[in-house]
């Protein structure tokens, strides 16, 4: 019988046949992007292998996967689905056999696999497919003849064989589901950064670096644009317990950022830090009648189209009967939204759909956060001191996202980190 | 029970189940090169739906297959063979996924597979690995839900999941392989020429395009340089009575040549063609003590490191008991030849180890010239009249070929055209 770990789709714990002590490093296309990069790194896996051994996942080399979707277009405007993803898989498969070389030249037993040869199961569902099932009798199996196994990032395999690919944030997810797999504490991210910063140190320069995160801060920031390590990457390492590291692979002796449960955290600090995204778009269809359910024709419309709708508001007006529903949406969403929403319009009997691309979000996040009002009064004020107008407000249990004008955006962000002394820390 | 097809490894015939009429395509490297290109097949392969479902064997982009050597080759010398096969096979694995979406493109229900995905199963050597295994019921099952599948070619996997490459003529193979798995009558190698000449048509103004030529006659003009496709690939479409067709995929109207068993072919036409190959070198082994097997001691010595010796011949010289033992081998193989005769040099207590570069092979091909000595007769006095100094000859069935200084091959071979009237054939 074979032990599995399930992994994206059901919260069972990993399979009981543990490997021992295996170190989960990660690194993306950035860390691999030419030759003597992946020299580079090969160097760093070797250092690991004195702690034991090694499971490294690594993205595609720079470009290529640029280069793969270039190719695809050139064939088709709307590639097939399953065709692209098989094409796409090759730019993992290519960065695993070159790493693979390199470490055998350092004389390192390594020994490349892909999604399919290791056996990663996903749903059968192109572009953006979740895990389901690693095989953990298979990882063991794979390590009896290697001390480093190099694994693809971003790619899985069907139960018909046909391959997948995991979508955006795929090779963090695959990283972390392969050291929930192989029972490992620890799962590093390699990236070019030397890991999570209060705020975007190349806009505030008074940003610091975090030695710790939880999980739900670093969600709450990665979804608001910090895009370090994906969120699915970190709720799956939530799921499972494993403490994620995001390290710089250009100073490997740096320890970089903490992420874990977070559980003695708050009573040190109450925010983390401060996020801003401008790829974003707002989006309002107006003079909708008053019906029940009319928010979630809006918002089940656009799931339908896969559009991801994230700060949602509904304004009621009495007199009129009628609302006007707002939301956000990724700009690169935003055409396929109208269209979507144009269809609605007419179906729902509402007057107009509006768009709006100047905005950015600017997001205080802050694990600690809950249950102080005084945080939400001081960002306000702040903003209001500033002129600063705010176009839209939510707020979560560790998290206020004030949207801006996209032009502010920077400079919000900035006295923000400044108000609150994000400095410090 | 699984139907499988044993194709390389052993003789037995295909599975006793048939796909009904199948068409099997293969389309080299320079079809494929450019998106344009594949758009230019799709059109062929579309064209073929007509007469039933189709399977397209392709081989790498253009140059793709260099350039993931040269990254291999920056990684290491001698770059992991395990790595480097499932390193090139992704050449294959681009190739096809474009072909598909552009016959998706083209309203044609098409879908790729790799070796791995299809099971095109080998033995477990890298780098030149032989096809055991096809298994028929993939195939019959991967037609159930399309009409054109696409297949990777050159590639293969082997029981324990590694991925293999066929090495040269590998592409060529797996179409015949196909072929005879899908109990398929022909198979069509697509090219960048017309189809097989009685010689170069590049060098000899003169040669005539042949209508068809048998298994024997093309294998011997492939050997000796004529690479339209290549021995190994003919070999196997023999031992199925697969028959190959040459053609052109700029001219996809063209018939090209028709490759057979040739029952009938000796009655009309004793000679084919005349083929030549400048990327041989000579190398003598001198004054090797007379002993018995000692050329098995130098060919197997050579074929341990995968060296194939062609002409072979042994001169003894009886006063001194000594033997010279001379043969030819590829240009690209002369220095691991070298190095290994100058081991076997000491251990067989022989004198010398001499190199000759300064060769070509000319050589005279046809099913019909067993039996009628006129025509070595003929050849020799053809290149004695015109000054051309003989190396070295050899002769079986249906060739003689003459080694000859470089530099004077190509007017070997055109005296040796108008002497026979080969452009009458």
């Amino acid at each position: 019988m074979s032990q599995t770990t399930h992994t994206e789709e059901q919260q069972e714990p990993a399979g009981s046949k543990k490997l021992a002590a295996v170190s989960v490093l990660k690194f993306g296309g950035t860390s691999v992007k030419s030759i003597a990069r992946i020299q580079h790194v090969a160097e760093i896996v070797k250092e690991r292998l004195k702690h034991g051994k090694v499971l490294v996942v690594v993205s595609a080399m720079g470009d290529t996967t640029d280069y793969l979707l270039k190719l695809a277009h050139q064939c088709s405007k709307t590639p097939d689905q399953r065709e692209l993803d098989s094409l796409l898989s090759t730019g993992e498969h290519i960065s695993i056999t070159l790493l693979s070389m390199m470490l055998k030249t350092l004389d390192v037993s390594a020994r490349s696999v892909t999604a399919y040869q290791l056996g990663i199961f996903t749903e059968n569902v192109h572009n953006k497919a979740r895990i389901i099932d690693i095989k953990t009798d298979n990882l063991a199996q794979a390590f009896e003849t290697c001390d480093a196994l190099v694994v693809a990032g971003f790619q899985g395999v069907t139960a018909n064989g046909d391959i997948t690919t995991l979508g955006r944030g795929g090779s963090d997810t695959t990283a972390v589901a392969l050291a929930a797999a192989a029972g490992a504490k620890y799962c590093d991210i390699y990236t070019d950064v030397d890991g999570i910063y209060t705020s975007d140190p190349n806009k505030i320069p008074k940003a610091r670096l975090l030695d710790r995160i939880s999980y739900g801060e670093v969600v709450e920031m990665a979804r608001l644009g910090a895009q370090v390590i994906h969120p699915r990457a970190v709720e799956l390492a939530r799921q499972y317990g494993v403490i994620l590291r995001v390290r710089n692979t250009f100073k490997p002796d740096h320890q970089g950022t903490s992420i874990d449960g977070g559980e003695d955290m708050e009573i040190y600090r109450s925010i983390s830090g401060v996020a801003t995204d401008k790829d974003q778009a707002c989006v309002t269809i107006m003079d909708v009648p008053d019906q029940p359910g009319i928010a979630a024709r809006v918002v089940g419309g656009l799931a339908k189209k896969a559009i991801v709708v994230d700060m949602i508001m509904q304004a009621f007006h009495p007199t009129a009967g009628l609302n006007n529903i707002t939301f956000t949406v990724a700009s690169t969403d935003l055409p396929q939204t109208i269209k979507t929403l144009e269809e609605l319009k007419t179906e729902m009997g509402a007057k107009a759909v509006h768009a709006d691309e100047d905005i950015a979000k600017v997001s205080l996040v802050g694990a600690g956060m809950a249950g102080q009002p005084d945080i939400a009064a001081r960002l306000f004020e702040t903003l209001g001191t500033a002129k600063i107008n705010i176009k839209m407000i939510t707020s979560s249990e560790m998290k206020i996202t004030c949207v801006v004008s996209r032009g502010q955006a920077d400079k919000a962000a900035k006295l923000i980190h400044d108000a609150f002394e994000l400095e410090k820390v």
